[in-house]
């Protein structure tokens, strides 16, 4: 078998002016970045404003487990398989981050057939977004030590400086840091840090943004610190947005690429899925609406998570009305969920399956919950047998959706032809009847005990009254109307990532929760939040190379 | 009259495959960013190397004065002007930092009628080649610190970790930090700071590299610290070299864009010209050599540092022989080093001028040393007098050199025309031989003596008996036959930047010797030298914004 990288490689691609060209995109509004690479000017994106929109179709998955589920090569697969049965389909994904592929292998491009390329490229700088969000974020924490160092005339408390730096990097020696050391002419010795870039809330605001005119008005309202009075200081109040917003300006339009089989791609933004919401930008999702019929698009870790945020955040602000929902599962996971170890999935174990069933049925009925139709994808592997998808099957239509074996990793669309006509019958089917799980209006605390009850099977929420104080705060400082933005373990439906299955009647502490003002959410924390990752022992960039050739060797 | 981004966005750009095509470049060696940059293939310039090399003709200056001398707009304009007088003539220009844009107003792309266009993207995140070096300099970073975590089996000494961290900001706050505080996880306290990315070893590296297996070895010769037997370690030892490599992989191909009058421009890397050589990459000059009959190139700060640098370290190391050199003068400049203030430029004084030729005749002189011969562009101002410009011309007769009026600031290459004459005649007069200063077996304390007498007019070099001691060790450790890099004011010929026209008998303190060990030359700092600079009261961030037609305000 091939590796990932030995098949993209071989991938016979056609110019992005080509790729362009099938969508209807005029050359000149294709800023290329080299021969297969670009960007679609907002020019053109802003005179799509009256056409008709597509159908977005949301892929999200079971409760991942280290078996892996698939869901962006099942993305992919699905975006080349609705075109390989005649529909004009375009898929959205999120940008991998560079950090992370220094540390442990593997890019993130999707696997086997089902990929999305020029690989190394998309794994590698790509068109340069994550490193203007990086200068963006860095320089509003330079303006605010600016200001601090020459007179402080906002009173920003020292202590209380709320925006950290980052870097796409996993360096653990920057999570903690004192800064301005030295003397008078290097400021006010401070405690800051470090975040990977894709915590930033610039990101999260890049990603939420409607048009340069909203990124500019949302990067202005990010609060970065308070003064002793607790009085929040703004980026807009540092005199930041305007500049930062010129450093994004290209970064805002979204990345074309294309698949192996020459469909194209949006690839565009990559937030944080716990303290974010883990979404690709909303102006490439609403472009490629504007350009296709069928958009296929993927939201971070599972359903409870990624789902949740994609509906609850994405489509409430961005006014996006979700046709289907693709659940993929796999026999791996099922089995990991029903209690089998890692070592013994090549198995049959049906009783295994039909234990961790529930973990995937309760995904299904949480989808329901927003009113979009969903069907289940599960994503075969070569160890799968007819009995335990069977069990599947059946499962499945016992809560009235159907499930549909795909091999797209091997196949490619042809792997995914069934599953694209499940798809396109439920989007026509006009079942959808979108909604949020919970109303603007809603307080900060009832919104988080509304997602966690019926999204989670929690008994109820607790916090010490310190956060409860938090809540209280937010919420009379006028941010309450914003939804809510879970950072909980992706492992359980619970906050103990060992609970697997469907756990029910548990409570979920929350530690924390933090303003994102520009970003217009709360992030609602329930645990430890890893910000910026470190590296193993024996970090993959130790082999990382150029071949002879120039090709790029270790990264995948 | 217009200013310089007006001019520039007025400008009838030609498509960077056209301009590519006028030097017989084919489009697909040609990578598109947008219309209007492009990098250029590195296979594409490998098949370039039987071709015949064109004359490479250095722009340097007098000492540098607030009044400004205008060294990168004499380069364009020459290049027009060669252009004009039917030369196959290119450009080659350094990468403007990000960092300082946010700070003091102005970029750095030329002026008036003379600059490189798009100025814009040129000054904002171009091609991304700075963000390509910040990361691959703290991916080293990271991996140092990650290999004390692991156990440090190189034996590093925390105390003396010699590698900083980088990013393309003026941040002060970032100057001197204590890193991996937080306990346990987060590794082990130490010491440690960020640089502005032109002040990257990783920045010269690049530079000076021949290809990219030059750029890998250079790298792996990275010296990142020291054990506590003071003996390097190495990013080879760390095992960073061929990801940072990858890393950089895009970075080392020139980028070509345009100047006004639509001729080529390669414009390409950016040391810091103190601690590093101030030259644009090796790679760009090389292979605009190859394409072009003429090829213009500037060095930074005046002749006595950029001009010394780009003749013993970049042409000596990349095997470049000048055919000529411009040096540039200003009348105001002149009267500057004659005694004048800024507020009485404006003012006729023949007197000043003469006074102040001391300082432009050292540089003649000097250039003279190398074996090349020179010419000097007296870049016009409209309060120069006739009298004023007679008294430089006579002054430069007697030297036996000519002085040329020069107008390209507010007439293009039609102000260039005289100059681009003299410069085809010295350049075709076969009277350049081209020599360094001195030999690479000198040792390093008399290579700075050297350069301290025959270019600074110095009566010697002192130093405390630890920087004796520092010579000693790195002659000691085999880096003897390296190159030197002078760290010194700009601003005058001595240590002290008051002290102007042409001092001498001056004495030479020297502070410290730095190893650069991947750029292959031992930095000699002379003063203070600031590698990350702050932003100042009222940064040019707080008025840069995006104006309704998406055009940059408050950047230049």
């Amino acid at each position: 078998m091939k590796s990932d990288i030995e098949i993209a490689r071989e991938a016979r691609m056609d110019t992005v002016i080509d790729v362009a060209g099938k969508l209807g995109v005029p050359s000149d509004s294709v800023l290329q970045y080299g021969p297969y690479k670009a960007k679609i000017s907002l020019d053109y994106i802003n005179s799509l404003a009256d056409q008709p929109d597509g159908n977005l179709v949301l892929v999200t998955a079971m409760t991942p487990t280290p078996a892996g589920e698939g869901k962006t090569t099942t993305t992919v697969g699905l975006g080349d398989g609705l075109n390989r049965i005649g529909k004009k389909a375009m898929i959205c994904l999120r940008e991998p981050s560079l950090g992370p592929c220094f540390g442990m292998k593997g890019g993130a491009a999707g696997g086997g057939m089902a990929q999305v390329v020029p690989m190394e490229d998309i794994n590698l700088h790509f068109t340069g977004d994550f490193h203007a969000i990086t200068s963006a974020n860095n320089l509003l924490a330079a303006l605010v030590d600016n200001h601090i160092y020459w007179g402080n005339s906002l009173g920003i408390d020292v202590r209380r400086v709320a925006w950290r730096r980052v870097i796409d990097m996993n360096d653990r020696a920057l999570r903690e840091i004192v800064c301005s050391l030295g003397g008078v002419a290097n400021g006010f010795p401070r405690e800051g840090g470090f975040d990977i870039t894709v915590a930033s809330e610039v990101m999260a605001i890049l990603c939420l943004a409607m048009d340069l005119k909203d990124l500019e008005r949302r990067l202005g309202n990010i609060v970065v610190g308070y003064t002793r009075e607790r009085k929040p200081v703004t980026a807009k109040e540092i005199e930041a947005a305007g500049a930062m917003t010129v450093l994004l300006k290209d970064a805002l339009m979204p990345n074309l690429v294309q698949t192996l089989e020459n469909n194209p791609a949006f690839v565009h933004g990559g937030p944080f899925a716990n303290i974010a919401h883990g979404c690709n930008t909303v102006l490439a999702t609403r472009t490629a609406l504007k350009l296709a019929d069928y958009v296929v698009t993927e939201a971070g870790f599972g359903a409870d998570l990624g789902a949740e945020k994609f509906f609850d955040i994405k489509c409430r602000k961005a006014g996006l009305k979700p046709a289907a929902a693709v659940i993929v599962a796999t026999i791996r996971a099922l089995k990991m969920h029903g209690g089998v170890a890692k070592e013994d999935l090549g198995k049959e174990n049906v009783e295994a399956v039909k234990k961790g069933l529930a973990n995937l049925g309760r995904h299904i009925r949480n989808v329901g919950q927003f009113g979009v139709p969903a069907v289940v994808a599960i994503n075969g592997f070569t160890s799968d047998t007819q009995a335990e998808v069977d069990a599947v099957q059946a499962y499945c239509s016992d809560l009235g959706v159907e499930a549909v074996s795909c091999t797209h990793w091997a196949n490619g669309s042809a792997g995914t032809e069934e599953l694209a006509r499940k798809v396109v019958a439920l989007a026509e089917s006009g079942k959808s009847q979108f909604r949020p799980l919970y109303d603007d209006d809603l307080s900060p605390w009832e919104k988080v005990r509304t997602v966690a009850r019926s999204i989670y099977g929690a008994e109820d929420i607790v916090a010490d009254k310190s956060v409860r104080d938090q809540f209280r705060q937010l919420d009379e400082q006028g941010y309450g109307r914003f939804p809510i933005c879970m950072a909980k373990t992706q492992y359980s439906f619970s906050t103990d990532p060992s609970l697997k299955g469907a756990p029910s009647g548990h409570v979920v502490p929350i530690r924390e929760v933090r303003l994102s003002a520009g970003a217009e959410f709360l992030v609602v924390i329930t645990g430890e939040i890893m910000t910026m990752p470190g590296l193993p022992r024996i970090p993959a960039a130790n082999t990382i190379r150029l071949d002879g050739a120039g090709n790029v060797e270790g990264l995948f």
